[in-house]
């Protein structure tokens, strides 16, 4: 990691005003930590994860980011809708949107699952995720969920989402009404994307969320891991950033970084680091 | 590796016509095992690499092909043309051009280089491409080789190539003459791209090359070697392979598999297997 070469900022620094910790930045913690750590270190927002919510139960976290003073940027995850079981799979994303609402996250993350086993129909897959989006759009909008659609980093189209790059996304997106259906727009899955510039303005008002962590090299043994701060690799997240803004994104920058060597290191520290990175490259 | 489920074709079967072996799939062997190899497969054509026809000395390794009988499909490879030291780079790539027309070889495959470290400037290191070819371009008529740009996987756009889509490549290749320029379609680097097709269509006579493999699961630590033998994974080779055919294109199907068990299998078998792929699948 690069060296730090802007003081921490400090709880109340208006720069932090758009910052937005990812849990799974900080896999260590649970609910509570993440919320505390988030408080100390003056980040004002926070996307929660399923699998901690569950664990602390969704309405002692939805309690605890209130009480603390967050707000909740984003719920991850729904999706999975490629699979053969697809009354299970629209069941499970009810419910992700129920806790949702539960939480008042604006929008539950949508990672649309990648190929059955076997399978290489991929244009049957991405029909099958736009019928499932259909089937759970007005569910989301009487929940005042909206539904963000992300794009996954092409290496992951067999195996977690078919939605390859986010001016696909975004023509999903536009089938249905705007707050309803948007799109994510993560830096380390669309930065190499020479198109990624003008669907960013073409989705205008469906961003529904932004994620921030950089494409850094070599590429890690699990592919999943190769996530790095901000700052560290090859992707200009501070140009995708400009673009989300100039397209009339308000929302916050979430960071979200997976990552073996930064889920080792002190979690207040990574949130410094997370700050320091935030106020240099993006506010 | 999934089992047989065709008979291995034998020396001469029509269906083998147009299919070619890239040398890397048989690392083990040197141009003259893996011309002897092709001819004992019944395989007509070769797609060499440079590493391995310096060992035999250019004008020896055309001489084994010539001999057997075969015809080269490719030279593998040049590009790296978005480093800092470009004249170096331009020569290195005049002299895999003279090497290419030397072996007969009708296209050059261009790798075209990645971001320089610490470079996050994306659209630059795509303009340096574009002022290489530019440069390279009258050379390659001159000698009668193709420059075949190829568009890798988006894992590889920091490391190895800026050129991403086959849409991207194909934009490229129009600003010169039809045969000076072209692209190379790789079903491995291309399968997951939502406007491939068209972008197939729109190459038209641009083609230069097919190259066949399979996206394998899980993703191997080494994100080089994921390839699979066709019909192991989930791209849908056949599916590429008809749309470049009714795009016009008339030449080979290579065949070039990076994976650590092909590299370590018996070579003789390796080509059995991928001769028994081509009919399966292809054919």
């Amino acid at each position: 990691m690069a060296p730090a070469r802007v003081p921490t900022p400090r709880p109340g620094d208006p720069r932090l005003a758009r910052l937005s910790l990812n849990q799974i930045t900080v896999r260590q913690w649970g609910v509570a930590e993440a919320v505390a750590g988030c408080a100390r270190a003056g980040i004002p927002a926070i996307g929660l994860w399923r699998g901690p919510v569950a664990e602390s139960g969704t309405a002692a976290a939805a309690r605890l980011v209130r009480d603390a003073g967050l707000r909740v940027s984003s719920y991850c995850r729904g999706g999975f809708l490629t699979g053969p079981d697809r009354a299970a799979a629209l069941d499970d994303n009810r419910r992700a949107l129920d806790e949702a609402a539960e939480l008042g996250a604006p929008c539950l993350v949508m990672v649309v699952g990648g190929l059955p086993e076997g399978d290489r129909d991929l244009a049957g897959a991405r029909e099958r995720v736009v019928e499932g989006i259909a089937e759970l759009a007005p569910y989301a909008a009487e929940r005042g969920v909206c539904l963000a659609l992300e794009a996954l980093h092409p290496m992951f189209c067999a195996d977690r989402a078919v939605l390859s790059t986010l001016g696909q996304a975004v023509d999903i997106a536009e089938r249905f009404p705007v707050g309803q259906v948007g799109v994510v727009v993560d830096a380390y899955h669309v930065w190499w994307d020479p198109q990624v510039h003008a669907a960013i303005a073409r989705a205008g008002a469906r961003i529904a969320s932004f994620q921030a962590c950089d494409w850094i090299l070599p590429l890690p043994a699990d592919a999943l891991l190769g996530r790095g701060m901000v700052g560290d690799g090859h992707a200009d997240v501070a140009g995708l950033h400009d673009s989300v803004l100039a397209a009339g994104y308000t929302g916050d920058v979430e960071v979200e970084i997976f990552n073996a060597d930064v889920w080792s290191a002190d979690p207040d520290a990574v949130l410094a680091t997370l700050a320091r990175r935030h106020v240099e490259y993006l506010a």
